[in-house]
Formats: structure tokens, C-alpha cells, sequence
């Protein structure tokens, strides 16, 4: 049982690499790979397969998004630990073997979260004063100076404020959104009511969320339920939105109807911010481009340059615990549970 | 001593109104206008100066930007205070003999902080990811999705944040930085270290807060030694910005080189938002209508709708409270050391 | 107008010590000492009032407890400052004459803030979980041990707090309050609502605190309308306290009926921790000595050694800026319209 | 697959309380037991292991401290989860079996956290400032009013304070500390230093954390390493605590050297807090009963009626996201990794 003991093991555990799309220099530093070469044997097997079904059988851990279905999970008898660098978990890994067989599945959604929620707050705040829509009127001569200009603008302070889904993303925004002292209603159907007020939000349903809200973020992970089974935010959830109001989007868009959307942004109904499309990218002539009432952006919110960097360093972390055979605390194991239930597609 | 007295005087205090260039109806809301009437003699004098000086021997207090020379102030033997409407003291009252006569004079600063925090942190969000530029690349068909188009994108968690001024709108503005943990260091001459560390942030001398931020944030009055005395922002302070910074302008503009400035933007040595402009309205030929590292404000950051009606509340609870015998809580104090050091413009 | 200016004055300001009942040398400490000698010409007139008298014409700022009428103060024609040394402003000042003359005069109660609100903290936790009167138990040989000994004990977290007053001491204390997130209701006739909901409490009546909060705090300074016009918490008040309250008395005893208290204690109606006391030293035989629902506290919550090192940096502080001509940031400024109204006596 | 759907069950799933040492009328009260009656079919098997012998096939969940090993875990197909309803995990249940048949063991360790860190903080406070030890001198008529008591009396804010482990009772107490601003170092072997420095503590050796702490607060798990392996705070680790130093002790003793403890105490070499002993009741002549430098409390930390009411809460909550096959989010999952290390003892 070497990975049992706290003593560096004589011969360090084996680590495969296949973190496609992601480019390894990408999410390791030189720093963290240093280390990473130090405590590990680490194989990049990216791109091929072969090496990567010859080493598994003494493989300590996987980093990256490989197909791991049950036969090749069986071969892998001193695996540990699945490490993906995505944000989120797929369907290629045979999770129930997984688990039946002790292998601790991990994702990196918490690498991301700070830069969504920091994203996320600034849209708000762009659409809380119109940011960007003044900026454009400045550079085309148009600009309007003090009040002039500051018509809609808002305050977030003390604002009601609306959340869907209070997962990694909500729970990096809650504390961000603290000092505006806001009132905080939160749907989210996979929490009690207790976990919500101890993070200081109220539990509400979602058209009192949406009903009841000058700014919205829409936070939520896509499930079969809000999106293969009838959109979340459909156009009828939409009209829910007080008028005036600010919705920002940067979770995946299938719980969204767009069309309903646009078609509300469009007419002045409320403004919002959107990182997610439908499809990426955009049409050319997609009508969204000319919408005064939105801030765009193109799936932006997480992929910084710092998230990648922190993925490597939370997976460095984790598997140098595990390989102390102590548990992993900085990536978010994959919940049995839900593992069946996502429909997330891979970003790229 | 009839306001000695908790009990409601007979006769109710006499207010004289005068608070162009505010319009009486934006700075009084309807129901805050009923409760003033309920509680005082309100006289609008704005535009009569005959009627103003008739009614001033008997009144318990003005409210607005009023000429009150010495002469004035003499005649006015019951006058307890003087309350501007704007957000700074302008040198048309003699603050000596209004203090030597117990006179009581207070600005409304603080009902602009809290918006123009809330704006500044917009600002510095939007130069940190580019919200306004990717939007606008976007509008032009030109967007990256993903990673593409984050290259210079950046957290503000556990950044390095400057502050340049200690007021009200710093003092607003910290809270707000707090839950992303930066360390934030303050250059302020005419605060204490003490205070400084109370605050949570770091005494520092300019040079220091320039050369060792990755955000700046410019929020000090303009006095004669920051703007006559030679530019606080010259080029060579300026030139101590580590590349890549990003500098968000929301004070007045006279302690900067804009020319030295814009030079720098230009040349992409760091990313600024400007909300105060040396000349206002900006030039239409301006070469800052064309910058690309720059977010363009036409002097927003104060004068919104909330920030307007929280003056009227300031006035109110503050006339109450000296109508009642009891101090000021709301209002800023002028302080008789620093009334004469002010080179503030009125903003109109 | 030698201070008027930012250049070190060549002979530097006369300041007058008189800080009895404080020895200097438990306000200054060798270094603020050193520092203060190093920028002002210090002469402590302790127990000397002929050389006060002879220096006072020449004097920049007095600091102590000096009786100043206005004979004094007009005979000081260079004084800008007068900086008691203790918590409180007492009658012995000729207040208007100083502010018709523009002399600030300034108190040190914000030394002794962290040090009460600290305190109560303490005093609150020890009733909530009975801290000390279990210690006693353990010492006699009758300790309860696992949850036998707490079936009174209660938490902090979420529960509704009463503070009567809100100053100094309870703007120390909310902050130390907020992360066990109670609900805060405050009765202070001095403030307006707009500035409680400012600090995140809810204003509130007295009979309301005292109905609806299991925690009370009693931090209201004593004035002539809260103790000579009639106690505030007189019997009557106290039957207002749910059973199972645990109230804290750290200010003043004057506005409190201390036999009603004690007969609710002893009745076991609610717990109280008393720091302050009406007659102190309090009789040998009295029956608080013995009551088991009472923390007994000798006036011991503001006077610690690092309060008192406090009350030399704030003088030192203000004093330099007054000599910059700069406004005071430390300490407190006498209000004009309160210093008639306070019936604070000595602590000595 | 029943329990993977989100409609209810026709037949409420089957759920074995066998919660001794609780009394069950202790974790439920009667508005969380007829909650779970309505969701849950509720049997209680107290005291009856054939009754729950021949349920455990049907069960979906078992509520309490049952023996579970392998055999008994094969019988029971339908077991989803066991759910103790103590702070501990303890070495009666075959957890590699129950994680290889995908059952979730989950502890309540969470009910107690915030009743712990309330208490550690009081005691702290307690320590800090001398409110027993002077309530005893008062009581014997040898008080000491103002600063002639509080002679070694101490702020919290501002200090260094030192954390023994970064559990569930560490963070429940950072946010307690978190207004008075201290330093802080945290030992804890099971953390990265990142996860450390989310917290907003700084990674440090044990030797620093006692060496540089002037407030240690004891909190970690007792494991193999730090109890049989040696003390963790044996005679040479109390040594380095510097003079003072204010020590409180919440968790269990093993890991501590108690003669070495009192030794110092007894000598004023630091004070201390004490609720947990190396044998419970303490012998009635022990010399820790005289110690004036001591606060004792008999185990008291964390069982009080809020705590045990949250577990039936907790219960309830992540039994009900079970049956709706979402993850439990409330209870503390037992980490495959360490249920092996433990060394805690049943508090009963």
C-alpha cells in the first residue's frame, strides 16, 4: 500500500497526462510543472493512446479528459484518481466502475469560478450604469455628460438581487456581491432551504426570483432537466423580469430560450449581458450584434490566463495529497449522483 | 433656545431653499418633500435673492450653494446651518465668521460615495477583462471566443490596488475591494499611518502606490498644492505605472497631465477609464474618442437618480436633527482647516 | 498664521500637559513620547496651574482635563486645540467661547472602543454559555460535564440582539457582532433610521429591543434626559426582557434601576454581566457578590493598558495635523449641540 | 432504480434509527421528527438489533452508530446511506465495503462546529481580559476596579493568533476572528497552503504557530500520528508558546501532554483554557481545580441543544436530497482516506 504512508515513496507514482483541449503548457506553469516532475513520474500521453493503454495498468492517476470506460478502468488496478481540466465532468468516464473501484474522480470548476463571478459582476455593474453602451456613444460623438446620461442608471446597493443556481459560480459571486448589502434570493432545486440561509440568501422559487429581481444571474449547471425537458428560462419565465431589469448570463445557454430573449432586450423590456450562445460563434448577422440593450461577450467569463494556471495547481495539490493518501480538497469530486444527470458539452 | 428642546417647536423652524444648479424636484423626492414641509417653514428662494435676504434674519437654515459673505452671514442672527447640495465647498461662503457664530456647515459628499464607488469598481472590472472593448469587437464581427480574447484579461483577487485619497469615495470604495483580499496600499497626506491601518490598507507614499499597483484608482480632491502646485499626475509619475496597470480616473481632473496620459494609453503602456476631462464637453476631434485602451465616461460617475433623491434625505435628517438640538450625522462637515485649501469647480 | 502651513514651523508649537487623573506615563509610552517631544515644545503643567496660567498665552493646544472658562480661553490668544485625556466630556470647559473662537476641542472616547466592544463580546459569550459560572462549579467539585451542564446554553449565531445606543462603543461592537449574523435591532432617539440601516441594524423603539432581543447591550452615554429626567431601564423596562435574556451593562450606571435589576437576576427572570456599578466600590456585603445569574465586572471594560497607549497616539496624531493645519481624524470632537447634555462624572 | 427520480416514491423509503448515545428525542424535535415521518418511513431499532437485522435489506438508510461491518453490509442491497449522528467517525463500519457498494457514511461533525467556535472564542475573550478569574475575586470581595485589574489584560484585535487545525471547528471560528484582524497561522499537515491562504490565514510550521501565537486555539483531530505516535503538544512544544500566551483547548486531549499543561500554568508561564481532559469526570483532587491561571470547562464545547437539534436537521435535509438521488451537501462525508487514522473515542 505504498500511497498509505506519509514517507516519500521510493519510486514516485505515475501520472498520465492527456489534457487535450488544453494545451499542458497552458494549465502548468513552469513552476508548477517543476514540481509536478519532482513528485511524480509524469507521461504526457496526449494524442496517443497506445502509450497510454501500456502505462495505465501502473498508473496512480489520470490528468486529463481520456475515455475511461469499465474495461479499461479494470486494467487499471493501482488507479487512485481521475483528474479532469475541464470545468466540467463528461460523459466518457464509466463513473459507477469508477467508484466501485475506490478511484476518486475530480473536476476543476472551482479553478474557474473566481474569474466567472468577478465577470459576472462586472457585467452587472456595466449594465447597472451602461458601461459600455456609453462608452460606444462617446467614441461616435454622441456622449451625455453628469445626469444627462445616467437616466436607467442604478445603484447595486441594496438592490434585490437574484440567483439561479448557488453552485461554484454562485458561491465564488456571494461574497462579491456582500458589501452591496443586497437582498439575495437563490433558486436552486438541488439545495435545502437551510444551505441556502446559512450562505445568507433566501430560498425562493424561480419565477419569485425572477419576478422579484432588479439584477439576475443565471448561474445554473445544464441538467436533462432544464433544458432537454422543457427551457428553464423559457419566454414566459422571461416575462416574469420586472421592467428594467439586468440578467446576467454566463452559464451555458440551453436553459435559456434566446430567441425569447433577444426579443425582450430588443423591445426594452430589460438589459442583459450575455457570455453563452446557443451556437459559438455567432452567426455574422446575427441580430444580437446591434442590440443597444446588451453587453456581448464570447465566452469569456472564465478562460483567463489565471484559471488556467490555478487548474494545475489544484490538481498538483490534490494529487500530492492523495499520493499521501490523505483526500483531495481544492478540486470538486464528481458527485455520484450527478454524474448521469449533466449535459454539458466540452467548451471547445 | 427654542431648538434646545426635543419638544416640536410652535412655530416651525424657517428653511430657505436655493439649490440651483439642482433642480428642487430631483434632489426632493415627493415623499421626502412632504415630510420637509410637515417639519419646516420651507421657502423656495432660488432666483429671488430680494426674497432670500428678506426671509434670512429669521431663518433656521439655507439650503444650497447661496453667496454668504461675512455681511450676509451677520444679518443672519438665527441662521444655525448652511447645507450645500453639491458635492464639494466652494469658496462663496465665509466659513471663518459662519464658525465663530456657531453656524453649522455641511456638503452632501457623501450621498455621491457610494455611487461613484460602485462605478469605480465597474470601471476597474471592465479595464481587467475588457467588457467594453470585446463588446464593441464583437458588434464589429471581429469577437474571439474563449481564451482568444482573455490574453491581457486579469483577476482583481489578491491584486495589488492603489488609492490615491482617502475621502468619502475611497472610504466607499473599500468595502467593495474587500472580498476579493487585495492588498491595497493609499497614498493620503493628510491622514494619519493610523487611520490608514484601521482601514485595512496600507500608508504609502505616491511614488510607491504608482509603481507597486496593478489597479490605481484616482479619488483625491483637487486642492492648490495637488493642481496649481505642479500636477500630482505628471508624466513622470505616470511613467512609474508597471505595464499593463490599470488606472481608473473618477476625481476631478486638474491633478493630471491628460496630454502625458493619453500618450501612455496610447502607446499601450497601461489601460485607463476617464470619467473627468479636462475640458468638459471633450473636444469632438479628441484623439481619446478613438483610443482603444481606454473606457470613456462623461462625468457619470456621481450624478445618478439615487444619488440625487439621497441628498434631499441627507438635508432632511440632518435639519431634523438640529431642529432637535442634536448633531449633524449625516452630512460632511466643513472643516474649518480645510475650507480654504479647495480648488473645486462647480461641476454645471 | 504660522500653522496655516505645511513647512515644519521653526519653533515648533507650545503643547500644555495637565492629564491628570491619567499619569502621562500610562498614555505616552517612551516612543510616542519621543515623537511628541520631537515635534512640539511639550510642558506638562501637571499640578501646576500657575505655570499653565504664565504658558497659556503662548499655548498651540492643551491636553488634559485643565478647567478652561471662558477668562482662560480668552487669555489664549494662539490656542487651537484642547485634547481631554478620558473617555468623556465633563462641564468644566467653557464650550461655546471655545467654538466662537475656533478651538477645537476634542475627546479620546474612540481609545477605549475596541476595548468595551471586545469586552462585551466576552461578558456576551460567557452568559450565553455560562463561561464563569461554570468555572466556579468545576472549582467546587460540581461540574456538569458533556450536555448536562448546558441546558441554558444558547448561541449567538442568528440571534436577535438589542443595542441602546448606538456610539462609539456600538459601532466598535457591531462589527465583532456581524459574522455570527444576528438580527440587530438599536434604540438610539440621536440618530436617524436612514443611519442605522446604514450599519445594517434595524432602528427600533426601546420597548422593542428590550421585548424582542435575547442579547441586550446597554452602551448609551448618560444625559440629563436618560437618567435625572427619569432611569431608562427601570423596572417597567426590565419586565420588557424576555425570560432567558442575557443582558450586558458596560456603560454608565445612572440610567439603569439597579435594585430592580438585581431582583430580577436573583429571581432568575434573565442573566446580566454589570461592569458598571452606582456606588463603586461596591459595598462588601452587597447581594450581587452572591447572585449565580450575574457576571460581576469591576469597571474593568475600557482602562487596559493598550486603550490607554491608544489615547497618546490619537492625541499625538490629531496634535500633527493641527499643526499642518489639517482637520483632527482621531479623536472626537466635541458636538456644540451635545456637550450640554452630558451628565457624565469622572471615573476617578 | 427508485431513488433516481425526482417524483416521490409510492413507497417512502425505509430508514433504521439506532442513534444511541443520543436520545432520539434529543437530535429530533417534534417539527423535524414529523417532517421526516412524512417523507421517510422511520423505524426506530434502539436497542433491537434483530429488528434491525431483518429491516436492513429494506433499508434505504441507517441513522446512527450501528456496527456495520461487511456481512451485515452485503445483506443490506438496498442501503443508499449511514448517516451517524455523532461528531465522529468511528472504526464499528466497514467503510471500504460501504464505499465499494456505493453507500455515502456521513457525520455530523458540521452540528457542532458552530457551537465549538462560539465557545473557543469566548474563552479566548475570557482569557484575554480575566472576566472569570475577576468574577471569582469579586465574589470574595477582592475586586479590582479600572485599569488596577487589567493589568495583563490583552485586545484580540490586531493579534497573532495561531490555529491547531483547519477542520470544520477552524473554519467555523475564522469568521468569529475575522473582525478583530488578526494574524493568522495555521498548522494543519492535511491542507495545502493554498487552500490556507483562501482562507486568508498564512501556512505555518507547528513551532512557528505556538512560537509567534499570543492566542492558540487547539482544534485539531486526534489521529495515529499525533496522539500514540507522540504528543503533538508535548513538554518541549508548550515551551515555545510565549509568555502570555492565552491557549484554548476544544478538542479532544490526547494530543496534548496535561501534566506539562498545568505545569506551565501553575508556573504563569501562560494561561489557559481547558474543556477537554485526558480522563472525564477529572479526578475531584486534581490540582487543575485550584489553578487561577485556568478556565475549566467540563467538555462543554459543543454539546448544547442548538447543536443537537441541527443534526436531526442535517439528517433530514441530506436524507431528503438522497431520496431525490441528488448529493448530500449538509453532513460531512467520511473521506475514504482517513477513516482509517482516526483515533476519537465516543464521547459518551
Amino acid at each position: 500500500m505504498s500511497p498509505a504512508s506519509d514517507r516519500p515513496d521510493p519510486e514516485p507514482p505515475l501520472v498520465l497526462l492527456d489534457t487535450a483541449p488544453q494545451p499542458v503548457g497552458r494549465i502548468f506553469t513552469p513552476d508548477t510543472r517543476a514540481t509536478f516532475e519532482q513528485r511524480f513520474r509524469v507521461v504526457d500521453c496526449g494524442g496517443d493512446p497506445d502509450r497510454f493503454d501500456a502505462l495505465l495498468p501502473e498508473a496512480f492517476a489520470v490528468v486529463g479528459q481520456t475515455d475511461l470506460p469499465a474495461a479499461r478502468l479494470e486494467r487499471a488496478t493501482r488507479l487512485r484518481a481521475v483528474l479532469n481540466v475541464e470545468g466540467n465532468f463528461y460523459p466518457n468516464v464509466d463513473y459507477p466502475t469508477a467508484f466501485a473501484r475506490g478511484v476518486r474522480v475530480l473536476g476543476c470548476g472551482p479553478a474557474y469560478a473566481q474569474a466567472v463571478a468577478e465577470y459576472a459582476l462586472g457585467l452587472a455593474l456595466d449594465l447597472a450604469r451602461g458601461i459600455s453602451r456609453e462608452d460606444r456613444a462617446f467614441r461616435a460623438g454622441r456622449e451625455r455628460y453628469l445626469g444627462d446620461g445616467n437616466a436607467d442608471a442604478v445603484l447595486l446597493r441594496g438592490a434585490d438581487v437574484g440567483l439561479i443556481g448557488l453552485g461554484n459560480l454562485g458561491r465564488a459571486l456571494l461574497p462579491l456581491l456582500a458589501p452591496f448589502r443586497p437582498r439575495v434570493r437563490v433558486f436552486d432545486p438541488w439545495l435545502p432551504d437551510a444551505v441556502l440561509a446559512e450562505a445568507g440568501v433566501e430560498p425562493a422559487g424561480l419565477d419569485q426570483v425572477l419576478g422579484d429581481s432588479r439584477f439576475v444571474f443565471v448561474l445554473a449547471a445544464v441538467t436533462s432537466e432544464n433544458s432537454e425537458g422543457g427551457r428553464l428560462l423559457d419566454a414566459a419565465a422571461l416575462d416574469r423580469l420586472p421592467a428594467g431589469a439586468r440578467v446576467v448570463f454566463v452559464s451555458r445557454a440551453a436553459m435559456t430560450d434566446y430567441d425569447a430573449l433577444l426579443d425582450r432586450v430588443e423591445a426594452g423590456r430589460f438589459l442583459a449581458a450575455v457570455d453563452v450562445w446557443p451556437d459559438e460563434p455567432v452567426p455574422a448577422d446575427a441580430r444580437a450584434r446591434r442590440l443597444e440593450g446588451l453587453v456581448l461577450s464570447a465566452h469569456r467569463a472564465g478562460g483567463i490566463p489565471a484559471a488556467f494556471a490555478e487548474i494545475g495547481e489544484l490538481v498538483l495539490d490534490d494529487l500530492t495529497l492523495l499520493a499521501r493518501a490523505l483526500p483531495p480538497v481544492r478540486m470538486q469530486p464528481a458527485a455520484p449522483e450527478l454524474v448521469g444527470r449533466y449535459r454539458n458539452r466540452p467548451a471547445g
